[in-house]
């Protein structure tokens, strides 16, 4: 089990390296690759994936449906048991018209890839250059090259995440402090803590996301907010004398 | 673990007198209801019902989607885990649109509960007697009071019901020999088996539903059909002589 593209800083795994590994010691390898199908080109025969996971609404398609990919030669048991359907993998009516969704929202992903890839890469570059020339004390968090670009991971130093996030919608843009998972829990980002990150780094996090169909106008609106709400958050920041700001 | 109405001949459990067994002996009782829910009124206080599960596609609300009734001081534990969705009962990012979907679909059931009860057991007495009147050999199945009225079991001796089913359809009407998990595992029926049915009346069973747009104009085009198709299937019947058909 390792993810292929992390849900929260966006760095991608090196899948092929662990599949070798895994090979190496005859252990199946399955990813968790819901963020990043239809965010890079995966063939699971070049990288020598067991078993693939992927979630239909990541990719615009209906919620509450999603596929598993498994290898012919790969014996896997049911979690969920009961009338039979889907060769027993999982029992349950299924949900024809969510799967049929899926199954175009996958069409229609793979058909857009390379243009969507691109796409994403200069919203991804544009937002990176614009918010490190307007606004000091920035931290881009995850690997800057070996990741999905649909998604941009910083930390505002002196600046609470939630609150950041709080401002933002104010002006109509919808960001994140982590995944959506951990708004459940409250507590702080396991991802950050394992990168070493101390607690102000972490509170100081935002996670944007870019659609298929954001634009450039919209990454100049985002930065021009931010640099206004993380400027007011910091003239009352507990940090305001560490940093200077 | 109880089903409350059967899924294949519709007769209703004692759930009240199960209950009380159940809390004799300090046992939780889980309720499968969904086949019951919006056939019949159900209360989980008046029956001491700990947990219940519904389904929204049987009340014709989306697929993928149901719900689990547990009582305040019933404490379960989760079958998937992972974000904590759903007060950690069930993790995964929520299908809203088909949640919306299921609250409303149980609304309107709710609503239409009374007359909807009453439609059913039209249609269910109408089907009945007009069977009974002509074609023989039949035999209902389940119980004739305490049940769903929305579905109706029968044998029709001599006759295999998956030849039925597919002269049914040839006609333009959906049955099914059964529930449509078993179409996977293409065993007899466990439910009419543990009732004492011999191979002869397994095979020989055909479960009509109706919906709630289903009319009597229907039911009579239904027996039309079944009686010309019963017998046709009766002249080459292997019991033909048994019968004497």
């Amino acid at each position: 089990m390792e993810m292929f593209a992390n849900n929260e800083v966006g760095t991608i795994q090196p899948i092929k390296e662990i599949s070798e590994i895994c090979k190496k010691y005859q252990v199946p390898l399955h990813t968790d690759a819901v963020q990043a199908v239809g965010k890079i080109p995966i063939n699971v025969k070049d990288l020598g994936i067991d078993a693939l996971s992927i979630s239909s609404h990541k990719i615009n398609g209906p919620k509450g449906v999603g596929a598993l990919f498994i290898k012919k030669d790969l014996t896997v048991y049911p979690e969920i048991l009961g009338g039979g359907q889907e060769n027993g993998m999982r029992s349950g009516t299924e949900n024809v018209a969510s799967i049929v969704g899926f199954g175009k929202a996958c069409e229609i992903a793979k058909e857009g890839l390379n243009e969507n890839i691109s796409h994403f890469k200069t919203l991804h570059s544009s937002i990176l250059s614009k918010i490190v020339k307007e606004i000091p004390h920035v931290k881009l968090n995850g690997h800057p090259e070996k990741r999905i670009f649909n998604n941009i991971h910083l930390t505002f130093l002196g600046v609470n995440g939630e609150d950041l996030i709080i401002k933002l919608d104010e002006h109509g843009i919808a960001a994140s402090t982590g995944s959506a998972c951990s708004i459940h829990t409250q507590k702080a980002s396991h991802v950050l803590k394992a990168m070493g990150f101390n607690h102000e780094q972490i509170t100081g996090s935002l996670r944007i996301s870019f659609g298929y169909m954001n634009t450039l106008d919209e990454v100049d609106q985002t930065v021009k907010v931010l640099k206004k709400v993380v400027a007011e958050l910091r003239s009352v920041s507990p940090y305001k004398t560490k940093y200077n700001f």
